[in-house]
């Protein structure tokens, strides 16, 4: 039996507390959260919101906003237990050394409430300790997750690649969005090819699957976009990626 | 039954001559292309490199390279016909009057030789006469899409939206997979995210979906992963999306 408390009662604190609850082997003993009102959502377990009260445990996960993470390490009431963070960007160093220390990210994007499956998301995992790994490991293998070592550095990497690949693809549909409202363009004409250009990545390399006007280097084509587009942030934004996929094709 | 012509050989004239060949009510009496050679690929239909030759058909299909469709929509031997081109960026206009004129685009990313799903391809349509439309959607229906009644105007903006949505989200995905390279990290633990940006949009706009440290306004860690990126162009493309993220949600 691995005995867990949680650290934080928001998104991904809720989604872990939920895929906890279906292992055997797993006993979630206590929830802590600063404020009384969040913890109310788990109403099976005991909770608190005192550090000084919490429960023995084989690991401590803390799931709060990155800069609240050091402060709640170093006012751990004890010493030489297994702490881990889920942050993507916070080094694992920013936990008190006091403690054995590590990281159980789940690189994916959390809705709130909706149900997550977490065969289909990757966790990087770094411990201070070796025989800490195996923990994470084993934690991360019961959830039904694929996992990786990844270094505080690596996973700085991955947290910016995860912004170009989420944050900012979601921000070009948002712009696509716009154009076919100015253009009473029914958005949903557009779904089918942004599954595809996701599906492609599966089978290909992105460099393999590149197509289109700035790729050929039509200029033709691309000056019709351009003329077509109506905010200037809009023609900026098709510029710089169009001299970007130019340059990365030798032209 | 209706009888179909196809002029050119490549990705879409394939892919539809594939599709058509499935339709027992569908006639491909014929293939046209400018060289002999593209037509091996069309062995047990009738294929001629001379535009005199042309078949007699219900309706000619004209799936050429875009500044290639004006010339052969001049140089047909007939009037009164139905002729359409597959093209998102090229005007209805551009096919020559003599003929009747119509437009069958396809919106979605085609790989030479991988199998395509009609059923996932919405297919825009438009003519110059109301009772062609008719013979456009009796065929978008036969091979399982889903058809739209799109303008050459409003085909413009699916057009240049559908780069933003394609191809600059590709090079986004190329520009992690440099980064991941970069830094000894597998690309693949980015896939399933990639996945779920995607399929969210199936159930959300956008807007709604949208997240991330430009969203938040959370300077800290933009300026980390500015820091962590080595190449200016990437940092160029950071910079500019995270400002027009922030613009949208009123930073």
């Amino acid at each position: 039996m691995i005995k867990i408390v949680i650290l934080g009662a928001g998104n991904i604190a809720q989604h872990l507390y939920e895929v906890f609850q279906t292992i055997k082997t797993f006993d979630v003993v206590q929830v802590y959260n600063r404020s009384e009102k969040a913890l109310s959502y788990f109403k099976t377990t005991a909770t608190t919101t005192n550090l000084k009260n919490l429960a023995e445990a084989d690991i401590y996960i803390i799931a709060v906003a990155d800069d609240a993470i050091t402060s709640i390490a170093n006012k751990l009431p004890f010493t030489n237990r297994l702490v881990v963070h889920t942050s993507g960007s916070v080094s694992m160093h920013e936990l008190h050394k006091k403690n054995r220390r590590g990281v159980f990210y789940p690189l994916q994007t959390f809705t709130k409430g909706a149900h997550v499956d977490f065969s289909k998301i990757p966790i990087c995992l770094e411990t201070g300790e070796k025989s800490d790994f195996k923990i994470l490991e084993t934690i991360a293998t019961a959830i039904g997750s694929t996992s990786y070592k990844i270094s505080s550095e690596q996973r700085r990497a991955l947290h910016v690649s995860a912004v170009f690949v989420n944050n900012f693809s979601n921000h070009l549909y948002r712009v696509a969005h716009e154009i076919c409202e100015t253009n009473n363009v029914p958005f949903e004409i557009l779904n089918p090819l942004i599954q595809e250009t996701a599906n492609k990545i599966n089978t290909v390399t992105p460099y393999m699957a590149q197509t289109g006007p700035a790729k050929r280097g039509d200029e033709k084509t691309i000056n019709d976009h351009l003329a077509k587009l109506d905010k200037d942030i809009h023609k900026e934004i098709y510029t710089l990626l169009t001299q970007s996929i130019a340059k990365t094709y030798g032209r």
